[in-house]
């Protein structure tokens, strides 16, 4: 039994996200399909509100809450980018928010936090966290916003399979990012409804970095796995375990996920910032990183999308990248 | 007496062109309008076809060429951005194309009009590489394609002000960098057709680094002015030279030029690298440059567009702003 999203679920986040976060630009990239005969489309959620596409599905999930679970607040946990996402989408439904960021946080991304207007509390790594927010979720009688696997949440991210959709004619591979599973899960139900396919048939890939493959894992066991370490600069990518629900959703509607190397990301953000004219932060920049080694099989002739999950690198990897990445092809 | 193009000048650039160029994106830029109650627009030409908008003008003069003209092919003069343009348009419209680029230009730049089809010719200085395709074109039977000051060139460019125009609702302030002057004389004059303003009342300013003013030095001698020497890490804005047409534009259409510093336009790269996600080279930071600075006067709660007009940074630079940028605000 497995219990998708429905159309009107999709439908109710779209109409409750879509004058609040960008549709964003897809984005030809000659560069990357000129040597396998492909035509390639960059879908920039770098370039969504918060730099990156969390914004989606933690507004989608606070604007479903019911009064009384506004009037207390929300809490969450989050190595970044969902975290700067929580805060934002609060501050435009006036609800309090409380953040539990591993003590390892990327600076930036906890006074961007900070900035939005989250109260954050540091503790622990991404697993003691993650227990952190939900001792104090039930302490203060805050609603737990999961930062992937719960069904508003993917429902929200669905909204960027849906502007695919739109805004191509054809059928495509569509190559997503995974880190628990959220956004992947979102595009790939939201790209199984036939109203919004039209006939298309479009194939979903996930990516993950050999150092966090918590999702082909899972694969492999047929259930969601649990890592006891993970070890990439891709942080957007590294929460300890995939989802239940977001697994369910691979397992059933991905295609296959595949994995990239730590080096060969760091080559795909220079070529985005040198080519592309775009800054990807690393999780952001996998999915360009598989297409340039060839992870995913694509048709001479076909339609390929690849999804740049995020913009806010640091300024010392943005410098590393362009020192380090090597040169493509 | 000045005759301005007309709107069907205008509409015929747009549909020789159209199909071939992007609409780029517009995208909002809370971090810069904040501080000043505007809100802020980026005009994202760093996204268009090899990097800027220099593909607009070229292909339309391109494609306006009568048959005998395409048959002996065309002949330009740039530092970079127009250079690598022709390049992809002559390819487009299958003409032969003879780029002189001044020995200094960045190899990158002169490596990517290559890679583009042109013929490309290393000869002395800016002004040296003017003489020399002068020089060239009548000895050869080339086509001279001004890289600014030709009509063709000034109605290709208007197109980037007829997006602006249809993807905002109500009045603006654009601001736009000003090398030559041939978008500044596109969009202001674009924006000066009545049934494309729609009754809005639109304003716009020019950006020139303080080290390659010509433009502004033109509109205080009234006259297009030359410059014995340019200083400036812009080189898209070091035309020793303002058009003879562009400078009438800007005198008639445009309310001031307004300068800004190399350091200025440094931590301008900066701001975009880490808040905009984006790659803009010196000359495509300038506006955005003006903006942060206070520049140009906009009204609280008015609505301000800066045009980034270019993104082929290359990577030293974009290293330089990472490390000397000042922070902002």
């Amino acid at each position: 039994m497995f219990s998708l999203l429905t159309r009107s679920d999709f439908d109710a986040a779209g109409r409750r996200i879509s004058t609040a976060v960008h549709h964003t630009p897809l984005l030809s990239f000659r560069t990357l399909g000129g040597p396998f005969g492909t035509s390639v489309w960059l879908k920039c959620e770098n370039l969504q509100k918060t730099g990156s596409f969390k914004v989606r599905g933690a507004l989608n999930a606070l604007a479903a809450l019911n009064p009384g679970e506004r009037a207390r607040g929300v809490i969450t946990v989050s190595a970044g980018n969902h975290a700067q996402a929580v805060a934002w989408a609060a501050g435009r439904v006036e609800v309090r928010s409380v953040v539990v960021m591993p003590e390892r946080a990327s600076p930036a991304k906890v006074a961007a936090a900070r900035a939005y207007g989250a109260e954050v509390v540091l503790h622990g790594d991404a697993a003691a966290a993650f227990a952190e927010a939900y001792r104090r979720a039930d302490d203060e009688g805050l609603a737990f916003l999961h930062p992937f696997d719960a069904p508003e949440v993917i429902a929200g991210h669905g909204s960027a399979g849906i502007e695919i959709a739109s805004d191509l004619s054809g059928p495509a591979t569509i190559v997503v990012p995974v880190g628990g599973g959220g956004l992947i899960a979102g595009i790939a139900g939201a790209l199984s409804l036939k109203g919004i396919l039209a006939g298309r048939a479009m194939r979903v890939f996930g990516v993950e970095p050999e150092g966090a493959a918590a999702m082909r894992r899972s694969l492999a066991d047929g259930r969601a796995a649990r890592l006891d370490r993970t070890d990439t600069i891709a942080d957007g990518l590294a929460p300890p375990m995939a989802g239940e629900l977001t697994y369910r959703y691979v397992a059933e509607l991905v295609e296959d996920v595949v994995l990239v190397s730590d080096a060969e990301i760091l080559a795909a953000m220079k070529l985005l910032l040198t080519r592309a004219r775009l800054v990807a932060e690393p999780s952001g920049a996998a999915a360009v990183a598989a297409l340039m080694y060839g992870r995913v099989p694509v048709p001479k002739g076909g339609v390929v999308v690849a999804v740049i999950t995020g913009g806010n690198a640091e300024k010392r990897l943005i410098g590393r990248a362009l020192r380090e990445g090597a040169p493509w092809p």
